[in-house]
């Protein structure tokens, strides 16, 4: 992509003042566009991420058996009565139809994955059952402030599991958690804190939040360094300073957390909500067991840049980065490196690489590279005057430059 | 895929009077599910098919400049006053925060990307632009009958190109009209009739709809079989049986069509409401002239399926199908079938080949047989004990099979 054509320019200098570091830096590298309060825009720039992120989540559901089907999100005022959350759930935006019925816009799909599952599951046959859908929420947040962290709308994938026992579910429950692991990793997050939460008004057990410990979060948790106990500080049995009632050994300190995924033992509330039922080996009737599973994609993405980025802006780990390679071309003005500068941009497009070239003619080096700093591309080359029949590289997440051939490029 | 693990499995017997082919098909062969009057969900097969289309149009969208972005559908009441449609169409959906503004949820988004433009474009040099986004739409259609030609939720493409004069804008249309037939050509449409009809709530200039002649359609056409003149009825200055006013050869005919695309002229309606201009080359300000492009994706689905099926089921252009292969195996408690039915399935899968794979061990031949047909994927292989070492190819819009080996398979 030239960065000349690119819709998306950086902007260094804004008057507004930012509360969430996710916000500023996405706005000023051109990622995300504010509509209103908690509702944006993604730039070209924002959605080549946000694809990357979907398309790990798509891979690990995928692994652990999840198949993706894709739900609506007007769902009818009669659903979401049969669970009690059309007057309970202070969240829910409402619509109606000038014609006939009332609407939720979904926060959430249990109100049609529920009656969905009721059309094909008959017996222990068809169970276990795992679908996920990767799709727009919404959800009306009293004061959004925390850019792409917290909406009015948002991506989300959610993935629902069906079960014939609890012990089926529990199983398919670690199983998740492994995968949530993975993709939290593979996203390059890796300080995961797995924490007793709320049920919300999903269940009355306690549920699973995937909390990554940072200064920007909205969750405050208590958690032991020692071991793995974590508690979202609403539900928390125990207090900082506290001796840790797993390992007895650690002593219980105070963090504030960014929740990026969320994990709920659902039980048999929405099965006896809707009536799914499944004929079991003895030819019994039973309730289906059911766990859901979701990951804010969008939140996703604010989560990485709050964990990765420096006084110059975003620093991308590969697998996400809206590109590999962003190539600066300086002098452009001298045909001999123009012409150079585009041979190689040519050559590394021929051969799958993703680049984003800088091919502006008349911003300085200084602006190119603040540009670069600010984007984030893990890996900037240079061609210009000065390097000759070689290219400057520099990785983000280092300061030191060195002079490669183009092969050494190809290497990269 | 294992068939038996594929979630929405063909249901022959509806109670249902469908009033759509596509409903009926799409239904009974697992592709959607209707969860209430015009919204549905996609169910696996119906979700990759969708995939699939999204990619096609997502190529020819980037071979012609587009970029892709992603706008919420939550739409500031502020936003549509400033174009007058808040009040003055009816299709628009609303709703309201609690806390502060109304939304109108989007059945298009000029409201959106017109101020995102304003906020890049400056001047001569940031134009032409395209910018394009894959999304739901609402509508609070009447009485939504047509399965997924005309829901009340449903997918688009829109693009939306901005200009610094007329004639650019003239140039982008033609276009993305091209890319527009090798869209619909590329999804296995061949028969389409650009046609002149009402720019609606958008332009005052007449619109152009991309039609399929088909008597599923929703839309009347006077038209030409000669030459390329076609409009749509509702505004047609001509008349069934009069002499063609553009090659003055061919007598008009009259067709029902389904709509799967169309193109407006916006000229500077949404940029004068939003106050988007730019600095042209001699200094001064001028309104940008703007274009809007609609792809339906899903009706795109639908109309594929009221165009290719026949009595037994869908028959899927190989581009769009689910999957390649539909493998049968047939004598599945003989070990040796099962086992030699397994190999070619996974032999398959690891060269990259899309399979559905019917392992079922109790279904009949011929349940295994009309599924196939109902589903509709484009090559149907066979494994029993009567193919021996070889494989039984029929390919779904041929009434011959043939005995091939493997390595034949690999080259189909």
């Amino acid at each position: 992509m030239f960065y000349s054509k690119l819709f998306g320019k950086t902007v260094r200098e804004v008057s507004k003042q930012f509360e969430a570091k996710n916000h500023e830096l996405l706005t000023k590298a051109g990622f995300i566009n504010q509509v209103s309060a908690g509702i944006f825009d993604m730039l070209p720039l924002g959605k080549r991420v946000l694809a990357k992120i979907e398309n790990i989540i798509r891979e690990e559901m995928n692994s652990i058996g999840g198949q993706e089907v894709l739900m609506p999100m007007l769902i009818s005022k009669s659903r979401w009565e049969a669970t009690d959350r059309w007057n309970t759930v202070d969240i829910l935006f409402k619509t109606k139809s000038q014609f006939d019925q009332e609407y939720g816009l979904a926060f959430s799909h249990e109100e049609t994955i529920t009656p969905l599952a009721k059309k094909y599951i008959k017996s222990y046959r068809d169970l276990p059952l795992a679908l996920y859908h990767i799709t727009s929420k919404f959800r009306d947040e009293p004061r959004p402030k925390s850019g792409i962290l917290r909406g009015r709308e948002f991506g989300m994938k959610d993935l629902y599991s069906f079960h014939a026992t609890k012990e089926d579910l529990i199983t398919y429950y670690k199983t998740v958690t492994e995968a949530y692991i993975k993709i939290f990793n593979r996203c390059g997050l890796a300080k995961i804190k797995i924490t007793e939460a709320s049920g919300g008004s999903f269940t009355k057990k306690i549920s699973h939040e995937f909390n990554i410990i940072t200064p920007a979060g909205e969750v405050d948790l208590i958690y032991c360094k020692t071991c793995a106990f974590a508690q979202n500080e609403e539900i928390a049995t125990v207090k900082v300073k506290d001796k840790c009632p797993k390992c007895k050994i650690g002593i219980l300190q105070k963090a504030r957390a960014i929740e990026v995924g969320n994990i709920f033992d659902l039980g048999d509330k929405f099965s006896r909500a809707f009536d799914l039922k499944f004929v079991d080996q003895e030819g019994g009737q039973n309730y289906v067991i059911m766990g859901c599973y979701g990951i804010g994609t969008t939140r996703l993405l604010g989560t990485i840049v709050e964990v990765h980025n420096d006084n110059q802006g975003i620093i991308w780990p590969k697998s996400v980065a809206p590109y590999h390679i962003h190539l600066i071309g300086l002098d452009l003005k001298d045909k001999e490196v123009a012409k150079k500068a585009n041979e190689i941009y040519k050559k590394l497009i021929d051969v799958g690489v993703e680049v984003l070239f800088d091919d502006r003619v008349e911003a300085s080096a200084g602006e190119k590279f603040a540009d670069a700093d600010l984007i984030g591309i893990p890996i900037r080359l240079v061609v210009s005057k000065r390097t000759g029949d070689k290219i400057e590289l520099k990785k983000r997440n280092e300061n030191k430059t060195q002079l490669i051939s183009f092969d050494e490029v190809l290497k990269l």
